[in-house]
């Protein structure tokens, strides 16, 4: 197929080239010229905007970008895609962004008759390399079944959450839960440990216990339980503090729209805020572990 | 084996029983009469006091008490259980209550030749009828070793937590954690609604996502989610709130003693504390999602 | 002096109203048909848009508008105020928003020549109609001194923050003060009265004590502290749950931009969201008391 | 009068000096030799039990002691003053504990013909070296009117609060207030000043308008803003940081027995407990701003 791309970074740039790996065409775009040059030795015709991009002959563009407000130039600006891409042309954005943002963009899409899905991800990336990512997908359900088998050369796990702006809903949702299971998780294990209780055997009552969830058994952030977890290898690698407190941002913003309280919610993102306000903000955010070790 | 129980309520009568079907004899004492008598027909003995308890024939006494102040009268008053006990005579406590607590009466047992455990259960009622328990324990290996076959009658996991106390720690910990997550996942399951999505959906995306955890896949606080959760039967049956509330009481205590923050247990117990003030306390505590739903 | 004025709501019609008492011409704009037609009766010019005004006689124009968003609009649009206002015109934007916003657009305006301050005020509609409000502001010393003779016909209290956008920032940093503060009062006096303390008795002591505070002494939200309290009236009138609850998204905001944990103020906002959420937003938002009495 | 005293420490020595010298007959006991020693010196009578106390010839009895379970060890204890004291003779407990105990040991000494007063006091060391405490008394008016004069050589404020108990109650509720005030403090300057303000202009604001409160305008945080704060000297003197700590400890244990929420409370006694647990806990309880102030 021969299909556009929109953000070569850390995430975009291996999604980019699993699509050339699976034999499509491709077509990209980004601000960063050493992206660009990247994607081009590996096979890409590269544009130079937006625009460009929009008038070019893909039938189906793919956006990888780092905030909302980024994805409305993109699409809604006076030069974005939405005032060049033909009628017909099918669009995925996989941003992290706000449900309201995502819907805004995809009807402003879907009026001039291209079909949009928003199709957030999570795996990190490493899973963008590995072509493991998780899509959650909110648009028709013919549109997701378009839009399937591109984005299984990407992903192994792509699920269908629904209607427009759905997949930002079901990952702003999870990943909310996640930022708070961490932080108990964290809570549990400290305390404990600090009571009296060798790590390792509270980990294996909670994780066989009510208390378990994927911070604990797949997770740890204590140092010394699991030898896979960014624990063990001094909080680097996995998913950053900066990442979880801007999800967690999304959260809340989304929740005040919502006129929905989010007490645990707002609390943990302001734990991470000031964990990453005192430098940290670059660690695996299972680091917020340290704000409950003695600093005396 | 002969065995003296103390504390024959919602959960003490049923683990009595498993002890009288797996062939034991056993000694009963309670306050309230009519949980001797219904001891005495299905076969225990019955005493007037702990101390009448602990002079008859019994080398191993099981008590389970509401709380801290009941253990240490039990034990330490002055016409108590130490004060009256054979040496040798081995001890249980299953009650729930602060590690420091039970290290202060094992200490004492200990000092006078009595080797005693600390075995908090989780399971609940259904758990204890059915003989399901999970025990949490704290003491020597060997003396752990002794108590296991005997707990096996009352109970599928017996789990040794190490030291003296650190059964105590195990439970608080994970049952704050518990706490926290419970919250976590009806601020999610309720947001992510609220913004559009189906609960089911949102729940299967969860599950199979970095937010999974029991109080998501097991025990799901949104109605409809799972046929099997008190959300399916109005929050009836299940760990009620006033319990949760008294094992964040004690967990947010335990942290106090250690010195040692615990933001989010500390803002679950006030969102209990809450929900118990306005009359839920009864109810599963997963209805803590109803803090959720607009009233207006 | 000839000034324009765009805002005419709760807040904008009596200041406008205030200006013409005091002598001043006045030209207005407003969406509201009725707004016009109000102020056009007390003698003020209309024009039929933010251009038509910018193109009038006027030398200050002053605003009051509900959010960023409309201020962003109105100076900024395409077919904006900056777009047509003659350089050397004042600009006074009275509006509360993010400290962000107010510098992007004071600094618009600077760069065509056209002196911009900030200037928030607190006093409510009541101070509005008496003309006693405070105004906060911000911009240069020589820009406030020139605002001063007119911003004191609308209010009594004219403070000077500092440089541009230090107008916002002293009110929301004061207004999240006054967030927290409250519940904290309200806290205290439900904790006090619950242990059976008289209401007055305890407001008394801490009057006069450590825990002295505007919320406590002036505003105290226990029915019959105080007669002149919105308490007395049962919450009617005064600073509405959902003003509270709008300055304190500005303020957590504003945090997240400034990498600052605000860890109370989170909280203090989602009680208020949960209050609103509830069917409570248009109370006073001492009403927030009503958390902590029983509804059992 | 001939009074006795017991407990001699850093808030109880200066208080028994004050006696003396208004010229009142002084009977002391202590713990520690040193601290009896001292005022044996200054001319007080010493004795070697609170029964020796309780059975010398004083009319009055007052008492100041670090905890609840200190308070009942004295008063209440197989060998305390309840069990030797005559009837008649009057008590005063001015050590800061929990409402109930308090009225548990005041009925204690009722029942057997005592008359006894809950007195805690505010204004630290210095105000008791200075004789200018607030006293904040429990017990019948009677009682009080009886206990004024002798408290009046101790303190410059004295107030009565209502029955048995409130004078805790009120202690209790101020201090909550307080510890929750200054942290709102903490985070509004904090703020403010990050977003660009100057702190004494900030504060000056605050000071004047609906934010104002005791630690923003007599014990601001910000360093530089007031010269006779502690934040002027290192947070060094002033209130302890674990003092703030033990007193949140008080008011979130009785509002868990009253069954009140107390989110704010909760979560500030949380921070407070983190910052202690960094090494922090003989800092002024305004240092609790450096909680805002980045590490990086």
């Amino acid at each position: 197929m021969n299909i556009g791309f929109i953000g070569l970074g850390n995430m975009g740039a291996p999604m980019a080239l699993n699509l050339l790996k699976a034999g499509h065409a491709l077509t990209v775009f980004d601000l960063v010229p050493e992206a660009l040059q990247r994607l081009s030795e590996a096979g890409a015709k590269t544009v130079a905007s937006p625009a460009e991009l929009a008038r070019s002959e893909v039938t189906l563009i793919i956006t990888m970008l780092p905030a909302a407000r980024h994805v409305k130039a993109v699409y809604l600006g006076e030069d974005g895609l939405l005032a060049h891409v033909p009628k017909g042309v099918r669009l995925i954005d996989s941003s992290t962004i706000d449900p309201m943002s995502a819907r805004e963009v995809a009807a402003a899409a879907a009026k001039q008759g291209n079909p949009m899905l928003d199709a957030p991800v999570s795996g990190g990336t490493g899973g963008a390399a590995a072509g493991t990512l998780t899509f959650m997908v909110g648009g028709s359900a013919e549109d997701f079944a378009q839009a399937q088998p591109v984005l299984a050369t990407m992903g192994k796990n792509i699920v269908h959450c629904g209607a427009s702006g759905n997949g930002q809903v079901a990952k702003v949702a999870n990943n909310m839960l996640l930022g708070i299971s961490m932080i108990g998780v964290a809570e549990a294990m400290s305390l404990g440990v600090a009571l009296g209780m060798d790590a390792k055997v509270l980990a294996g009552v909670i994780n066989t216990s009510s208390g378990r969830c994927w911070s604990s058994d797949t997770y740890n952030p204590f140092p010394g339980v699991l030898e896979t977890a960014p624990a063990a290898r001094g909080y680097t690698g996995g998913f950053g503090t900066e990442l979880m407190l801007k999800d967690l941002g999304l959260a809340t913003e989304a929740a005040k729209q919502a006129r929905q309280p989010a007490y645990l919610a707002a609390l943990a993102q302001q734990l991470y805020q000031g964990f990453s306000a005192d430098g940290h903000g670059d660690l695996d955010f299972s680091a917020i572990i340290q704000l409950y070790q003695p600093k005396g």
